[in-house]
């Protein structure tokens, strides 16, 4: 049996593990799983067993252990009314930036803001659709481009509007990459449950407040197109996660402009996947270095 | 004992080895080491063992296997003379981008060029002093940042100007990351022999002419600076390598431009460490997909 939601937890009994999530009646919303069939092998390789221990959980993990995700590549103005938003032409092929392996946050964590990016106005939130890579893909065409994906999850792309744009000389990683700007999960559903990820509604509400809410039919580049051009010259491996970009209402393309605060709690929310949902802690004490 | 000059290499018994490098006599030049101390355990770790036993190496891989490589950042416009060439001003603090580490490379690899790449002129050469990080590092002042380094060593950040530039929407990271666009080596020189990075001639030869020949003291961000930077709010983790940019001379900033073409050998040496020479090999075949 291969897994249909995998998630990364903490159970009772302490331990880690990998587990394919028991949702309750009435979701689907891996998030609210209280167990899991526990997985032993890695579920990057084909050698992993679904097994029929359930194990309780404490509490979830990102659904892709650091040393198992190898890179985390992102998308900029992928949704039509976000480059709208943007004042910026829509991209004639995909934008890509990277985040390190250390932006990669549990789906309930907190988001640490270092004291560098409280100096200046412009945290900010983007709801996406993540794609999780799940054998080694190179030069694949269209065609062929979902037999590379495991699986979809919702990701929060951070970021911090005056270190991605002004501040860190045109190049968006800077502002985007701090430690634990990239909460996941809050499981990885496979394909076999969702075939066809052009049609998801995802949504942001900070503190209550819907602020995105909009689908995956309006991605410019969709799942099959940027996986193919990814892959040109370049192998995506298993474990890499591609962020797909953020539709329109982020905190930047709103009149007033609005900035997350410290204390603010952020969701993001795909149809079929889950909620993360993530608490803004701006750190204290160290000044500038 | 703790290493000096770190090399990964195959051996004559076809296994793959760390190892500290043995030197001829005469030459500090990691690349012309015909043999090596083994390292039993990961040197990346703080328990490893250089021990007694020597092999023979057979050909050298990159210094750091891909596996360790946890993250490949990189900057831009870092040296005073090569912003002036490329008509930018001097930045106020370092441009990052990344790399994924699948363009990790060994110091005598061909490098592959894909078809994407071919469509269009471009292909450029950058010469950089490496940074590689020993252990996790986060804001770090600049008094005890390279507390935090392991060694040096040279890489070449092959770009792709119109990739980089015009076609990747104005982020770097596309045009730059190709498959094997990030040779590194030929080994890593340790802090215990290079105490100071700052005054390290650096060098571009493209089939035996020298195109760029500068050194490490017109950098704009040093490896103190650029490393304390980059720790804020982000974990800098052991096995991080850090391209520090390059000097002026680069094909793109000569008149008229010059463009790497199939079959080219590029060179690109670093003071005290040594040369990675790299072969263009245009991609045959596949055609656009």
């Amino acid at each position: 049996m291969s897994w249909t939601r995998l998630i990364r937890f903490v159970a009772k009994d302490t331990k880690t593990y990998y587990g394919n999530a028991i949702l309750p009646p009435g979701t689907t919303d891996i998030g609210k799983a209280r167990s899991a069939n526990i997985i032993n092998g890695s579920p990057w390789s084909s050698n992993y067993i679904v097994t029929d221990r359930i194990a309780e959980i404490t509490h979830l993990l990102p659904p892709i252990a650091l040393a198992d995700c190898t890179t985390l590549r992102c998308l900029g103005l992928n949704y039509r009314a976000h480059a709208v938003e943007s004042n910026l032409p829509i991209p004639k092929s995909p934008i890509l930036f990277y985040k390190p392996g250390t932006a990669l946050a549990a789906p309930f964590s907190d988001i640490p803001v270092p004291f560098m990016a409280q100096e200046h106005d412009g945290l900010d939130y983007e709801c996406e659709l993540v794609v999780v890579i799940g054998r080694d893909a190179k030069d694949v065409s269209e065609e062929e481009a979902l037999d590379y994906v495991a699986g979809y999850c919702v990701g929060n792309d951070v970021s911090h509007r005056a270190w991605q744009i002004e501040l860190g000389g045109g190049q968006w990683s800077l502002g985007k990459g701090f430690d634990g700007w990239a909460p996941l999960g809050p499981g990885i559903v496979s394909t076999a449950l969702i075939p066809d990820p052009s049609k998801l509604r995802i949504q942001t509400r900070v503190n209550g407040e819907t602020m995105q809410d909009s689908n995956t039919k309006d991605l410019i580049f969709g799942v099959k197109e940027t996986l193919s051009f990814l892959s040109g010259g370049t192998t995506l491996r298993a474990g890499d996660v591609i962020f797909t970009g953020t539709p329109q209402g982020v905190g930047m393309g709103r009149n007033p402009k609005l900035w997350l605060k410290d204390g603010d709690f952020v969701e993001v929310e795909l149809e079929g996947v889950g909620t993360c949902g993530n608490k803004v802690v701006f750190e204290k004490g160290k000044a500038k270095l």
